[in-house]
Order: C-alpha cells, then sequence, then structure tokens
C-alpha cells in the first residue's frame, strides 16, 4: 500500500470498528487511487493497532484511535466506513453525518427504513455524501449486464427475476456471529445475504419498486428468532413476478436470473465474482428451440468482463470521487445511492413484515 | 430409420394423432434399438400419410389409419403413443389400457388427478404399462445427477430448488396453439411448461411430495382464462421450500437449481439439452469464500454428460424395456412412472386451485 504516499489529494478515511469486513474494505481503499486511510478506530486501543499492524498499513499514517467518537472529532478525517454491527448504525451514521464526515455505511443500512431515514436526513442536512457497501454495483460486470438489459430489442420487456444467495454457516457462525445475534443484527439472513438478493431484483428492474412482498412460507429462525433462511415474491403492477431465497444454513448458492420477452441473462457469482479480475455471466437473446424440439437453434453466450481493480476498490473510488467534488469544489450529495438503499431497505421491511404478519401480502410505498 | 428391419422382437408403436411433437418421438422410436411404429393414426387418414411421408416413415411398414380406434383395434400393435391434447387424454388412454395397449402418454398427462387415476386403473386393470412423456428424466444427465444429489457427504441435505421454464410464444403460438385453448389444454402454461418445472422439483426431492402450494400472484392468463404465466412456492414439513416460474410470454429460460447443505447442483437447459450429445451441468461441494471474501476458494465444477441416443430415445427404449417385458415374459407393469405422474400431476392440481382461490396455500395429499 506504498501507493497511497502517492495518491493526489484523497479522500481521507476513518474506519469505525475493526470487522472481519473491514479488512478488505481497507484493502480496497488501499486500492483505489482516490482514497487512503488516515484513521482506524475501536473500542480498544489494541485492537486498532492490531487491525493497522495485521492488514499491511502504515503504522505511521495511519492512527489507532479508541474510540469511534474521537475518529468523528478528527478534522484530518473527511469519510468514514461503517462496519459495525446493524444496531450501532443510526447512532454512529447519524453522529457521522453531524460531524460532516461523508458516510460509506455496511449493509444493511439500518434495522428499518425509518431509522435509515434519520441517517440519510442527517446526511442531506449536512451535506454528506451516503452510500451503502452493496460492492458488485461497482464491478464493471453489472454495468455491462446493465446495458444489455436495457436493450429492447435484444432483452424486450422484463418479465421474471429470481435471486439467491447462501451459505452454508459453519457451527461458529451459527453460535456466535454477530449476524445471528437479535440485539446486533436483528434482521438476520434478510439483512445479510437477502439484502443483495433484494438489490438485484431491484437492480434488474431498473430500480422501479415493487408494490408488494409476500414472503415464502418456510422461514427458518434460531433460537433467539433471528431469521436464518428465508425467501419472498415480490409483485409489479405490470405483471413482474420475482422470487428470491436467502440462507445461512445452505451451501454456498448466489444465482441471478433475469428474464425478458427478449432475452435473459444468468450469473452464479453476482455478489462476489469467482475470481477478482474476471467475472463471468451469460445471456441469450432469440433463443428458441431447433425445429424438432431436440436441441437449441442458439445457445447462451457467456461474457467475461475483467476489471483492473476488485469490485470493493472501485465502490471506495466512486464514493471518494463523489465525497471529493463536494469537499474541493461545489458539489453536492449525489441522491442516487441514498435512493437505492432506501429502496432496498424498504423492500427488506415488507418481507420482514410479510414474515412477522403470517406471511401475508405487504404493501410496498416509496 | 432403415435400422428398424433389423430390430429384434422391437414393441411395435401406434400413434394416436399428428401433433407436432409426435415428429420427435417418432423419430425417437426410429432411435430406439428396441421398437418400431408400425401404425400412424388420425381422424384424417390423408393426414395420417402425410405424417409417415414427411417423417422418413417407411409407408409400407407403418400402416396410415382414418381414426384412432382403429389403432386401438389393430392387434399387431403393441403399445400407443398419444399425443392428443389433455382434453382428450382420458378418453383415449383409458381406451387404449381396455384394448391391452401399453401407454406412453404425453404431459400433462390429464386435466386432474382425479382423471388420471382413471387412466393409471384402467392401466393396472389390464395389466398394461404406463409412462408419461417427460423426456429429460431418461437423460444419463439425470442419472449423473441424481448421484450427486444422493451424496451426503458432497451434498447433504436438500434445502431449496428452483426451477423456471419459460419460452415466448410468437403471436400464432398465443392465437391458436392447443396450449392455450380453455377446450384442448386447460392447464395452458402450467400443464405445459410447468410440468417440467414440478417434475424436476420432484426429482430433486427425491420423489417426496410437497405438503403445501402457495402459488404466486401475479398468474397471466389470456382472454379464454387460460394460463400463460404463472409460478407457485412448494413447501415441506421439514423445511424445504422450492419455487418455480413458468410462462410462456418469456423468453427461452430453463433453470434448475438446487442447493444442500454441503453442494449445490445447477443447469440452465434440463428440459431439453442446448445439444444432443451432451448435455452439462456445475455442481460444487464446500465451496466457500477465500479468506478476505475477494472470491471462491474452490469453484463450482462443470460437468458434461454425453448420449449416443437422444433422451426421446431413451423414453422410448426403457418403456418399451417394461412393455416388453410384460409382452414376452411375466413381468407385470412396473409402478415408478406412474407414481411419479401422479405426484406431478397432484402439486399441478394444487398449483392450480391455489392459483382460483386467491393464492391461498393448498395441501397436498398424496
Amino acid at each position: 500500500m506504498a501507493a497511497e504516499t502517492t495518491k493526489s489529494n484523497p479522500i481521507r478515511f476513518g474506519i469505525l470498528g475493526c470487522a472481519e469486513i473491514a479488512r478488505k474494505v481497507a484493502r480496497g481503499i488501499g486500492l483505489a487511487p482516490n482514497a487512503v486511510i488516515v484513521a482506524v478506530g475501536s473500542r480498544s486501543l489494541d485492537k486498532a493497532r492490531r487491525f493497522i499492524a495485521n492488514n499491511g498499513l502504515d503504522a505511521d499514517a495511519v492512527r489507532a484511535v479508541g474510540s469511534y467518537e474521537a475518529v468523528l472529532e478528527d478534522p484530518g478525517v473527511d469519510a468514514v466506513y461503517v462496519p459495525l454491527p446493524t444496531s450501532l448504525h443510526l447512532r454512529w451514521a447519524v453522529a457521522a453525518a453531524e460531524r460532516g464526515k461523508h458516510l460509506l455505511l455496511e449493509k444493511p443500512t439500518a434495522l428499518c427504513a425509518a431509522d435509515l431515514d434519520r441517517i440519510l436526513d442527517a446526511c442531506r442536512s449536512h451535506g454528506v455524501q451516503f452510500m451503502d457497501c452493496t460492492m458488485w454495483m461497482h464491478h464493471p460486470r453489472t454495468a455491462k449486464m446493465r446495458e444489455l438489459l436495457s436493450d429492447s430489442a435484444r432483452f424486450g420487456q422484463l418479465k421474471t427475476i429470481h435471486s439467491c444467495f447462501s451459505f452454508a454457516g459453519n457451527p461458529a457462525f451459527l453460535q456466535s456471529d454477530i449476524r445471528v445475534k437479535p440485539d446486533l443484527d436483528a434482521l438476520g439472513a434478510l439483512g445479510d445475504v437477502g439484502w443483495y438478493c433484494i438489490r438485484s431484483i431491484l437492480w434488474a428492474a431498473d430500480y422501479e419498486l415493487p408494490t408488494k412482498a409476500i414472503a415464502l412460507q418456510g422461514t427458518v429462525k434460531n433460537e433467539a428468532g433471528v431469521i436464518l433462511s428465508c425467501g419472498s415474491s415480490l409483485l409489479w403492477e405490470d405483471g413482474k413476478v420475482a422470487t428470491f431465497q436467502c440462507s445461512f444454513v445452505a451451501h454456498m448458492t448466489m444465482e441471478l436470473v433475469v428474464g425478458g420477452t427478449h432475452g435473459s441473462l444468468r450469473l452464479s457469482d453476482f455478489v462476489i465474482p469467482f475470481e477478482e479480475e474476471k467475472a463471468p455471466f451469460t445471456f441469450g437473446s432469440g433463443l428458441f428451440f431447433n425445429e424438432l424440439v431436440t436441441g437449441w437453434q442458439i445457445l447462451p453466450s457467456m461474457h467475461i468482463v475483467t476489471t483492473s481493480l476488485p469490485q470493493e476498490a472501485l465502490m471506495v473510488q466512486e464514493f471518494s470521487r463523489l465525497a471529493g467534488s463536494i469537499r474541493d469544489s461545489t458539489g453536492k450529495p449525489d441522491d442516487k445511492w441514498p435512493t437505492i438503499s432506501k429502496k432496498t431497505q424498504l423492500v427488506v421491511d415488507a418481507v420482514k413484515a410479510s414474515i412477522d404478519q403470517g406471511y401475508i401480502p405487504v404493501d410496498i410505498v416509496g
């Protein structure tokens, strides 16, 4: 990460908390051409120091800080990355915005849309940029796929979406990960893996909010009542239908299938590409059987999209570009990312409400 | 199809009706080592003659017959293949069984499970073999995938299934195909493409019947009330969850994703393999992220299963083997295939009932 010293006028990041995921994002900040880490805050100064040492950060350039508060007070910090447990987001995200820090917030953004509204209101009031950490949004594959889905001749009108993301948590995860603790991440698998499924569905629908969520029966919860596995259907007025399934107790799957009237798209690693440098997907248009229906006339094509920076670095780069234009010129916070976060959180809320109320249809109101 | 004359003691097929799909199955009968076509029956003698001429059949060896009845009366016919519209299945399947003809019946097998019961009762009473035409069941890929799903170490316990099969019917199809006509194929897309989705789900669950179906809201029907697009969730007592989506109005997709606790399986051409000679699928076991969650430690593996005979010929071969053991020795009808058909039809019924009754949960009782 020696490159950091050569970066010109980068956005200076403070990290609030030393979660596992912060290791990846710290590396992403290092790789982004317009961002540097200047402070790591933890409730334990030792832990902050260890994080710096263990993640190849330069102890001379990155301050270890023994409280989150002190990071927010630091005038040398432009932006904070917040990987704290979801139940702490409201407090610390609002506090960061109030100190004028741009806010890169881990997902799920909040325990509910009302809490997210308070965070977004604080960001707007204080003129800081907000973005959630849905990294795959920033992979060039995502842009390439969007291009195809927007092609009315090749893809046509969107009809169906299915998304699933599961991984089999090991006993230690299922026992003690923050994502299965009701006081830390009360949304469980819905907020963690389900967040990505819902985002992928919204993305495929070009962020048109569905009007209704009806959760799939069969939700699995742990003894504390936290969701380990669930799913939902989502419906739009024009007849589009989406389904998703997410789980901490099924083997790794990460599928997205998007069907239009004239084309279809599929990928099996939508959240975390199989490999960092290249990401595949298949797209087919005008596919049909051969005359005797013994095979396909045309096969879907495999596309590979390469990237020189991993998606988390591209996320940091985009966030820092937006934050920089506010810090360094007359730019204003870009509303695109907060709006997408809000829609995602609204759907999370609706699915949760449907589950909690016995799988009734729940209206989603934007 | 000159090979037919050299086949030793084959099952002699009569075909009832000259549907499009009969062309493919006629070719399959020709390719199967233990089956021949001896008669083609149509309400129009001319149509039967044209079918024989247009499908490379030997007009000296295959009789054109001007009624279905006459095929059933023919003592030189061992078995019939019935590709008639679904609403005619009950009448002609029962009639065939009563004449002692083994019965290869197109899917959906009947308009409802009660009708199928009458067909199966007739087959049992008259000691004839029953099989429906779900061809992919007979592809060697299906057996290979079953082997992996049965591997408790590599796949573990089944958790989730998603299946979708859609194709975009052209205007002529949507206007006049029998599958959109209420008097001919009242089950529409559910009976046609949905049949395969349901079968794939049952197959993945090793034919354990789900206990409940809850259709997905958003069913699309044509003006006559025939389903053009629908979907459902299916639930088991032990928490397994399946979803499917099927459609005549979305571009070709044919996905099956099966998730267990330790492995997952995926394919994109489960009903009609992309190519006749080889069929792909991917399987992964013990997949997980790398340490920083920037990629996957292990990737799912692509498997290719080759076949010397297309799946429809393998289906005919298996059916003829069973029919032959009844005709030529002391064999009795094998109950495996009728049982699977019945379960499929029960689930079709339950999904239909859920749709018709406003998407309520419908119990499935075997």
